[in-house]
C-alpha cells in the first residue's frame, strides 16, 4: 500500500481571533500528507523555493512522509496570507504569492509511479491529468478542485474528472460545478461527469458521501475551540484516502469509514495552527476520535 | 401520556419555485400537532378567526388531535404570506397579518392541565410562562422562541427559560441568545439559563442535541426534492416531543431517538406544501424513515 499526493507546499501567514502565525508550514499536500501518514505510506510531490526551511522537510519526513518528490527551485516558496473573521464564518486572502509554485510541473520519481492510490490536490486540472498519465495503474484516484478552475478551465477539468474515481469538494463547489443547488441532484450531475464516488465537504456540518445509490452523512465533531481552519479540507482528504489506501478497498463500508477518518483528522487540524494539531495526534488519538464520532451519531 | 401544544394556527400563502398555495393550513401548533399525533395523544391550544375553514379543524381532528382548546374569535385568522428564493436559501415575508392571534390569551381546558408534556411554540414569552402556570405538574416542558423575542423581550424570555426543560431553536437564534458564535459554548451558555436539554436545529444540516455532557448530532436526510420548508422546525419539535411523551423518558437514549423522530418528521414536511406530506405519513412510514436515518449515519 502506498499513496502519492501531488499539490501545494506553502508557507502560510494566518491571522485569527486566537492569534497570528507567520510563514508557518502549510499547503494542501502537507495537510493531506500528515493526516494520511498516520494511516498509510505517503509520498509527497510538490515544489518549494530556496527559502523553505529545512526543518519543515524534516517534520514531514519524521511523520513518515517520503519526501523524494519534493522539488527545490530557485525562488520563493508559495506564500498565502489570510485573515479569518472573528467568528470564522469568512476569510480574506491578503496575499497569494505563488512563487515557484507558478511554474510547478509535477515530475513523479520512478519509485512513486507504482503506488496504488493517488490524490490530486487542488492544482491546474491539466497538471492533474498529466500526473494521472505518469502513474502506472493506480487503483484509486482522488481529486480536489476549486471555483477558480471550475469557472476558468471547465474543459480541462472535465477531462480530469473523466479520469478520477473520487472527487472531494465543498458544497459551494459542488453547486457551481453541477449548476444545481440541491446537493442530491448536484451529486448525480457530478457523478455523471466521471467520478464514481463524491464527497461533499460541509465544514462545521461534516461531510456527505455519494457512491452509486448509497448516501452517507456524518456531522463534524462539535468543537469548543476552533483556532485555525486552514487546510481542514485537505486534512479531511488525507484521512479519507489514507484509510482507503490502508485497507485496499473502495466499497461502501470502507468509504464510510474513510469519511469518518477524514472528519477525525480535520477535528485535530482546526483546533491548532498550521500542522500542530495533526502532528500531535498519533494512531491511538485517531481511534479515540473515531469512537467519539460513533458516539456522536449513535441512536 | 398526553402532550399539550400552545401556538399559532394560521392560513399561509406560500410561493416557492415549485408553485404557490393560497391560504393553506399552517401555523406552528398545526405542524407540531400533526407530527406528534402519529406518536402520542396531542391536545392543541390556539386561536382562529371566523374565516377559518371547518375542514381544517376536521383534518387535525382526523389525525387524532384533540381540538377542544381551539378558540374561535370574531375576526381574521393569522395569515402569513411568504416567498422562498429559487434555491430555498432565503425567504421573504410579504405579509404577516396577526388578526385574532394578536389578542391570543391561552386558556387551557381543565382536561388539558394534567398532561404530562407541554410544548410552548413560538409566542410571547409572557404567554409561554402563563401557560406553564396553568398546567398541573408537567414532567417535560419544551419551548421554542425567535429573534424577535430574544431581542425585544429578554427579561420575559429569561423568566420563561428558567421554567422549561428543553429548548428547540435554530443555530442563529442560539448564537443571538447566548452571544456566542461557537455552538458548543453557545449551548453551555443557554443551558445555564435554565433548560437542561437544548436542541439546535440546523435546517438541511440536521440537528444538534446538548444534554448535560452529552452531545448528539444527526444530519438531515438529503432530499432530492424540497417543495416547502415552512413549518419544518415546528414539525421537528412535534416529532421529538411526541416521541418523548410516548416513552415517558427524557434520558439520553430517548432524547437521541426523539431528535431522529424530529428529523424524520421534518423530512416528510419539506417535501410537500402545507401539511400534505405529514398527513400522508403513517407510523409505518415514520419507522421506515427512521431506518433510513440509521443507514445514513452507519459506519
Amino acid at each position: 500500500m502506498s499513496l502519492v499526493v501531488v499539490g501545494s507546499v506553502a508557507l502560510d501567514t494566518v491571522e485569527t481571533v486566537m492569534g497570528t502565525r507567520e510563514r508557518v508550514l502549510g499547503g494542501a499536500a502537507c495537510f493531506f500528507s500528515v493526516a494520511a501518514a498516520e494511516l498509510t505510506d505517503v509520498k509527497l510531490v510538490g515544489v518549494v523555493g530556496d527559502d523553505f526551511p529545512e526543518e519543515h522537510e524534516q517534520t514531514l519526513a519524521s511523520r513518515g512522509v517520503d519526501m523524494a518528490g519534493l522539488q527545490r527551485s530557485p525562488g520563493r516558496t508559495f506564500h498565502w496570507h489570510g485573515r479569518y473573521s472573528e467568528d470564522y464564518s469568512s476569510r480574506e486572502s491578503l496575499a497569494t504569492e505563488l512563487g515557484v509554485f507558478a511554474g510547478f510541473s509535477p515530475d513523479l520519481p520512478v519509485a512513486f509511479r507504482a503506488a496504488r492510490t493517488l490524490f490530486l490536490a487542488n492544482i491546474h486540472p491539466e497538471l492533474q491529468a498529466d500526473v494521472c498519465r505518469q502513474m502506472d495503474d493506480p487503483r484509486l484516484i482522488g481529486c480536489d478542485t476549486m471555483d477558480f478552475w471550475i469557472n476558468g478551465e471547465p474543459k480541462a477539468l472535465a477531462r480530469t474528472l473523466s479520469m478520477v474515481h473520487l472527487l472531494t469538494i465543498n458544497d459551494e463547489e459542488a453547486r457551481l460545478l453541477s449548476g444545481e443547488h440541491n446537493l442530491v441532484r448536484a451529486a448525480q450531475g457530478i457523478m455523471a461527469m466521471g467520478p464514481r464516488h463524491l464527497v461533499i465537504k460541509r465544514g462545521e456540518h461534516g461531510a456527505l458521501l455519494f457512491s452509486g445509490d448509497e448516501v452517507f452523512a456524518l456531522p463534524a465533531l462539535p468543537l469548543e475551540t476552533v483556532v485555525d481552519p486552514t487546510g481542514a479540507g485537505d486534512t479531511f482528504a488525507g484521512g479519507m484516502l489514507g484509510w482507503l489506501d490502508s485497507v485496499q478497498e473502495v466499497d461502501g463500508p470502507a468509504l464510510r469509514r474513510g469519511v469518518a477518518y477524514g472528519i477525525a483528522a480535520a477535528s485535530f487540524n482546526v483546533a491548532h495552527f498550521s500542522l500542530e494539531g495533526l502532528l500531535a495526534a498519533d494512531r491511538e488519538a485517531f481511534e479515540r476520535r473515531m469512537e467519539r464520532l460513533r458516539e456522536l451519531v449513535r441512536f
